[in-house]
């Protein structure tokens, strides 16, 4: 365990030491959460935003030694470097200035001869301007109708952070244009996608930094002949969200719109820069969308300014790093009992996992100690009638539920067993981390529970695009402070490319098959060369 | 590791010792598949379907021993055991039928003194009449308008099953009616469904064998007060699926129909009854689901007569507690290269972690080694761009990728670097495979990759309700062969009692603070107080 922390860390080995006690048989939650003012001591709240650790498998000593990890490898002393725009990403020499595109307080943050703030400005109000004369119908489609629908073309963190929020944002906001989502280069992905739009009233949203990546091109030149046989011009239905001077900000490639995206925001970062401030300005104005950056700067604040121990990103990555180092669970849960933050758990799953999947840590030593676990979930209660058989009575992994206080239905509600059914929704949340921390012992083995399975709750108050921002942002401090405890660069993600570049040599061989049908795949390892020889057929 | 298995089996021994050589340095998936005939040795097809294990941890010996232990543990003799009727849910008492709702060879089965087949056929007859009645308008609602809409209000394995059938299918079958999901009680997924819905021309398909599951009932209630306001007549716009003589069965509350469902076929394992019989036929028409039912047939019965060795569903559950016991990986990916198949996944989640998640064998011993694993997965390639930094470079586990030959998809394509967006799909299915197996060396720690990280490809030719069929039985099968082979009982579920039963307390506190708003929580822990003082407050 932990060798190359052990080296630099006392908290890391007195935390090993405390480890043993902690899962000894009779430091069971069942006691813990018994203790006087437990949930007072573990819990945490800032303005719209409730954060229970109280059911986690941690004592107060575990707390102070966690807190002193995170004292010792200068967790925010890095948060504040990065947010100030030093080169936090070290493999790639780039900042990482998410937090800048939120950043109402500082008047400027300098990055080489850029200004990032002002140029972020900037964008914005274009992005305002842009989406404001769409929705008044001053730019229209080829046929002069104007636009009801808006298609994102992007993969990965060019679509994910969106979704979620566009899919949170529709529950509490009427969207004035509908969203819809083209990440994968999967053709039925494609054939899904023009079965739910009207031709002449979509507007396609192209997003690639680079304007190379593989599948947003595929789906770029998909969408370039859909058009072309709808008799409909690209220079009036496309927009671009891409860096200054990529092949998607080319004049030559006539678009509706150019819109800036900078190498100081990584992807799975990216939701609050132009990445998603077009399509959520498209979709619900872009008052919305700032509504939203604000709560992701409260948030922001709080992880910057907030002392260790009260800071709720910062103690909610350290309990991670408790969880997956110490206590060695592989995964972890995220269930809303919100049915509308459905998305959010595919977000934070590649937000967290690209971010702390990695092997070696900031200075190029390989890791010998746990780095990112699984992410994964489904709302509750669904997930309750699904994978919480496993959850209560098969390997254990910790659980972060969400509840949100108030629903956004409005209307009449019926009662059913004398509650509504919000307040159904609720007794189950709070049931689940009972039952998962408590168990109950039965003669019957088949309905004995252990209990003793750790959980966080998280609360916030409703809906809004505020809270909704508290939400994103909160995850982002939270994975980029396990980042930086763990010693892991937070930022880069070169585990990507050993598939990219066995594609691309794929490719090559399919695109000569395609031009000389009688090629033969022999540069292949034999299975490659069954599968595509099965893709030529046709069939197995 | 494993003493109660130990104690009976000499297979499991010795896999535990030839785990030591495989996981030995030199025993490299590299160098693996690079035997000669790997694939040919490694790979099982049958009508359809292609299962390629040759990316598996495995050698000759590992293999061998693998099959002895079916043999050892009699998995096949229970798997047909189960077909026939036997009282395989030991705990519950209950026979496991699935494979007989789509049993196409079969007389008879006699269950106590019920004939089985001809219970099943009759539903089955009757779901196809009332199908065609609401295609040909014979049935409306209220107010005379043809049914547009089926809402199926149901959770848990009342809906997972039929959501995954109906969205790959509707990918290859125009839908006549179009299905939404009702599942959870958060108010909000009811406020998102009638969204989507007109009143006058929505069925509302209740899915309850009990008829008293808690969210059902719930949303009941909410769709007759929805119903009431609209003033349409419930008896006009209700069905149900439910147990013969439940409360959902009962002339006294009329509706348009009521399907009966039984208790020798669990939830989880429920799409080929009424519970998908009825909302696919709905959407799809009966003959659709027949033909669905076809394709399930086909793999039960080469899962039930196949020899160990060419038993695509017995080897699969064997290198899944290859890869659980012996390599030690805690979770399982599940990747379709296939949008269609997106709800594939949370399907299986379901199915086998409530299934296998499990801590005390089906003669009640606790386990003391690992059942069920956690399953989670997305679409490839989105899946790429998410999480799988993780899978090349953090802590590794196994994965399934899907493909299938030919897409949906039959307009003018274009074409990328030279392939049509199906082949670039195919490329990286390919690639992602031999990249976690092989890895690269790189000096620069950053870069490199250890690789020997186990997949499994499956591949059927093109989207069919036969071949999503043949799909959703694979997975069946090889869940109970996994239960089986474990000694574990896959069809019961106790694991989710203690959270109904805690929420049961919670709700009836919630009850009275209804009736009486001076009630005080003081019967409640404080943590779960706080959380009901703050949703009866409105705020944190």
């Amino acid at each position: 365990m932990g060798q190359t922390l052990f080296e630099h860390c006392n908290a890391f080995k007195n935390l090993s030491r405390l480890s043993k006690s902690v899962t000894d048989k009779n430091c069971h939650l069942r006691h813990l959460i018994q203790e006087k003012d437990r949930l007072k001591n573990f819990s945490l709240k800032m303005e719209g935003f409730f954060y229970d650790f109280s059911k986690q498998r941690i004592d107060d000593r575990v707390l102070a030694e966690l807190l002193n990890l995170a004292g010792e490898t200068k967790a925010k002393e890095t948060f504040s470097r990065m947010t100030a725009g030093d080169i936090v990403n070290v493999t790639e020499k780039r900042a990482a200035l998410h937090t800048a595109a939120r950043d109402f307080t500082h008047d400027a943050i300098w990055l080489n001869d850029v200004e990032v703030i002002s140029e972020m400005n900037h964008v914005n109000l274009q992005i305002k301007a842009f989406s404001e004369k769409i929705h008044h119908r001053q730019i229209t489609g080829t046929t002069g109708k104007p636009f009801t629908d808006a298609v994102v073309i992007g993969i990965g963190g060019s679509y994910l952070g969106c979704e979620f929020v566009y899919t949170a944002c529709k529950q509490c906001v009427e969207p004035q244009m509908d969203l819809h989502f083209l990440p994968n280069v999967d053709i039925d992905n494609f054939g899904q996608v023009i079965k739910t739009i009207d031709p002449e009233t979509c507007l396609w949203i192209v997003i690639s930094k680079s304007y190379t990546t593989t599948e947003t091109m595929a789906n770029l030149n998909q969408v370039l002949l859909f058009l072309k046989t709808h008799h409909l011009d690209p220079a009036h239905h496309l927009v671009t969200v891409t860096a200054k001077g990529s092949p998607g900000d080319n004049p030559s490639n006539p678009v509706l719109g150019s819109f800036h995206m900078f190498d100081f925001i990584g992807g799975r970062y990216s939701v609050t820069s132009a990445v998603g401030g077009l399509p959520l300005s498209l979709a619900f104005g872009f008052d919305v969308f700032n509504r939203f950056l604000t709560g992701c700067h409260a948030m922001d604040s709080h992880a910057l300014n907030a002392p260790e121990e009260k800071n709720i990103p910062l103690i909610s990555a350290l309990i991670s790093i408790w969880n997956s180092n110490f206590l060695r669970y592989p995964a972890q849960a995220i269930i809303p009992y919100c049915s509308a933050l459905s998305r959010l758990t595919p977000h934070v799953q590649q937000l967290y996992m690209e971010s702390l999947g990695k092997g070696v840590t900031s200075d190029g030593k390989l890791t010998d100690y746990q780095t990112g676990v699984i992410i994964f979930g489904e709302p509750g209660t669904n997930a309750q009638h699904s994978f919480f058989q496993l959850a209560h009575q098969g390997s254990p992994f910790p659980i972060e539920f969400i509840g949100v206080v108030k629903p956004a239905y409005n209307k009449d509600q019926a009662k059913s067993k004398g509650v509504y059914n919000h307040q159904e929704l609720w007794a189950n949340m709070i049931a689940q981390a009972q039952a998962l921390a408590m168990g109950k012992a039965d003669d019957n083995t088949a309905k004995h529970f252990t209990g003793n399975r750790p959980s966080s709750t998280i609360v916030i108050n409703t809906l809004t695009p505020e809270s909704v921002g508290m939400l994103l942002a909160f995850y982002e401090a939270r994975t980029v402070y396990e980042g930086f405890i763990l010693g892991i660069n937070p930022f880069d993600q070169f585990g990507v490319e050993l598939g990219k570049h066995l594609a691309s040599d794929i490719r090559e061989q399919i695109k000569r098959k395609n031009t000389d049908a009688a090629y033969a795949f022999n540069a292949l390892d034999p299975a490659a060369a069954f599968y595509l020889d099965t893709l030529f057929k046709g069939a197995l």
